[in-house]
């Protein structure tokens, strides 16, 4: 104990993510003083008004002669009977609305999810590259983060080395499939033997890993591929998703974590997870979003308008010689960028007002995020700037 | 480590709060399936549909040609602008809109606050009886709360307690008024005394002994008395604030952390909470709620309907024989059980479909608690109970 003036535990957390948090800091004011002809490709934002039925949705839920429409809420059970239904519709599963417990979101799902399985001293392995928030979360719970690679190659899970990374402290894994910022979706044979190398380690540790699947873009997904949802490979398994990527709505903070029926010591895990939400601040989302649940749960964002997003800025990126893979799913392309430091990359972009994320931040170097959810507009401008840049950096 | 299936930490929370739980577990399903002839007593929660003017300031902020408006929101400038305009307007102080975090109401704003300055082995300091959250959420940090009671007599702070029960491990103390089951708001000679034995002892300890202020109630003042905030006798002060209890909307979580503008070490706490609130999976209110935090700052309950309630179910509960004091504020009444045994009486009073809270869980042995938020019908049906039950106790 020292004389500190803040949590030394919580800064901590901050020195180890504080190139996220700079990056945002510096960025976010840049961006926010850029021009009218700005392009903000750096996060997976609304750059247009929300989706038609969106607002409607509020409206319809915003009053009610039932008492109890605002009063505390924790999982409300129409809003657990939409999110188990729409599960099932999605990947031919058996949840019930007891097997749903509704969060403020995805990360608040990850996070309490997290408390409710873990100890100090526990790993929890991530995928690198990770979503920025993992590690912060996992730290939260006393817990270290325990990085694998994904293979560079196809951007898949690297199961050989998932296997060699877990030890006798490991007590879960993260996956994020469709995955930021590479949007692939991982195929069945992989998380097959996913979950086999998870059962036959936690026989061996005599103790459960549980995967946690976060599936914010479960319903992204590109030119028909079907998405198989990796908790349906292994039964210690968590569904954590957000409405926020869906209805582009990243604000409001509705979402929930799916606990597999037959998921061991089901009932305990899901008395946990309750208890850790209300340790962490009365973590359910708020009444309103829960009553306008299953109306949210039958909109979205066009899925068919950003593939063609997608293809097009894919087109043009490779036409003027930028090399970049087609993702399958989600919000974000991933290319190369021209000459080694991607920061400094983004940085000259930024310079013409076209703002991107840098792939060393994201554990990618070498590489620089685009995000799909830009407006048409906004690739209008950035497409010419991508295309002039190429050649100058090249010509240097 | 052990082959426990659930994190041991939180379970230890759990097994800490069990009464509290079960408590609403087991009460929780039989108001639930109570007739229409119940009087719901237990809890600060609407009864009657919410205040004029609330569907509303909703349906206002729906939506916007504004692309970002359900955006990634952390404090929204324009709530932080109309919350620090309020606490001004009520207690004469000086804060801007960047004293002010927005967090998902008050619990949020507790947990990421103590996240924010705490570590294992701190001890946080709260006044018994406290919320039974605030154990929950200081255990979440790894620090531990340690209890000092409140002068039985006039529940005022009993301040020579709180000094003898500082030690060097002592990080904070959580202070509520007004006071929830008491109804007291503690007068400012009593929290310039308080303000005197924090600013010795950590001056001694050479470390901050931060004040946290749960003031979710500030607003709900009877008979014209005057409320003064703990923050403003000591500078290392959070005013911690939810709009559910003034808006009697409590599912709908928005509320802040202020900053006292000239607090030790101002920024760098500011941005402790800002980590703690992405570690506890993004703990800001939804962008709706922000938009709409200038309108509902104008909103209320009307108190002084509360006011009249109070003052019938204390010339009742009076002329029926009970011992029960006048709140100054608040939402409860704290009557004097007519047996000792206040868990029995509470089960009685259920056996008759009017629920109230035994002071026993709210560690006030002896007492029980009814809240004002009922309606008048559900008055109506309890004040015969509460007539006839205490002849039956007294003459068994």
């Amino acid at each position: 104990m020292t004389a500190s003036p803040v949590s030394e535990s919580t800064d901590a957390i901050a020195r180890r993510a504080s190139r996220f948090f700079d990056f945002f800091n510096e960025y976010g004011e840049i961006i926010r003083k850029a021009g009218p002809g700005k392009a903000d490709l750096v996060a997976g934002n609304p750059q247009e008004p929300a989706i038609a039925g969106y607002a409607e949705a509020i409206r319809n839920n915003s009053e009610s002669s039932d008492p109890t429409w605002f009063a505390y809420t924790m999982s409300a059970p129409k809003a657990q009977a939409a999110a188990a239904a729409a599960i099932n519709d999605l990947i031919g599963s058996d949840y019930g609305p007891d097997d749903i417990v509704m969060t403020n979101a995805a990360m608040a799902g990850l996070a309490v999810t997290l408390r409710a399985v873990c100890d100090p001293g526990d790993e929890v392995l991530i995928v690198s590259p990770p979503h920025f928030l993992y590690e912060p979360i996992i730290m939260g719970t006393g817990a270290r983060a325990v990085r694998v690679p994904m293979r560079p190659d196809d951007f898949d899970l690297d199961v050989p080395a998932i296997a060699g990374a877990i030890t006798g402290r490991t007590r879960a894994i993260i996956v994020n499939s469709p995955h930021n910022p590479t949007g692939r979706i991982y195929p069945p044979s992989t998380l097959r033997a996913m979950a086999d190398a998870l059962s036959e380690a936690s026989e061996r540790n005599d103790r459960t890993i549980y995967l946690l699947s976060d599936e914010a873009y479960n319903r992204i997904v590109f030119d028909g591929n079907r998405f198989e949802s990796p908790t349906q490979f292994y039964a210690p398994s968590f569904l954590v998703y957000t409405y926020g990527k869906t209805l582009l709505t990243p604000g409001q903070r509705i979402g929930y974590v799916a606990v597999r029926p037959d998921a061991p010591n089901h009932d305990e895990v899901i008395r946990s997870i309750t208890v850790a939400q209300l340790v962490n601040g009365w973590a359910w989302p708020n009444a309103l979003l829960q009553h306008a649940a299953a109306e949210l749960e039958r909109l979205s964002i066009d899925v068919g308008h950003l593939q063609e997003r997608r293809d097009r800025v894919v087109e043009a990126l490779r036409s003027s010689g930028y090399e970049v893979h087609v993702p399958e799913a989600a919000f974000y392309l991933l290319p190369r960028s021209p000459i080694p430091d991607d920061e400094k990359f983004v940085r000259l972009l930024a310079e013409r007002e076209v703002f991107t994320m840098p792939g060393a931040l994201l554990e990618a170097p070498g590489y620089f995020r685009i995000s799909l959810t830009a407006s048409d507009a906004m690739i209008d401008r950035a497409l010419p700037v991508f295309d002039s840049i190429i050649g100058e950096v090249g010509a240097s």
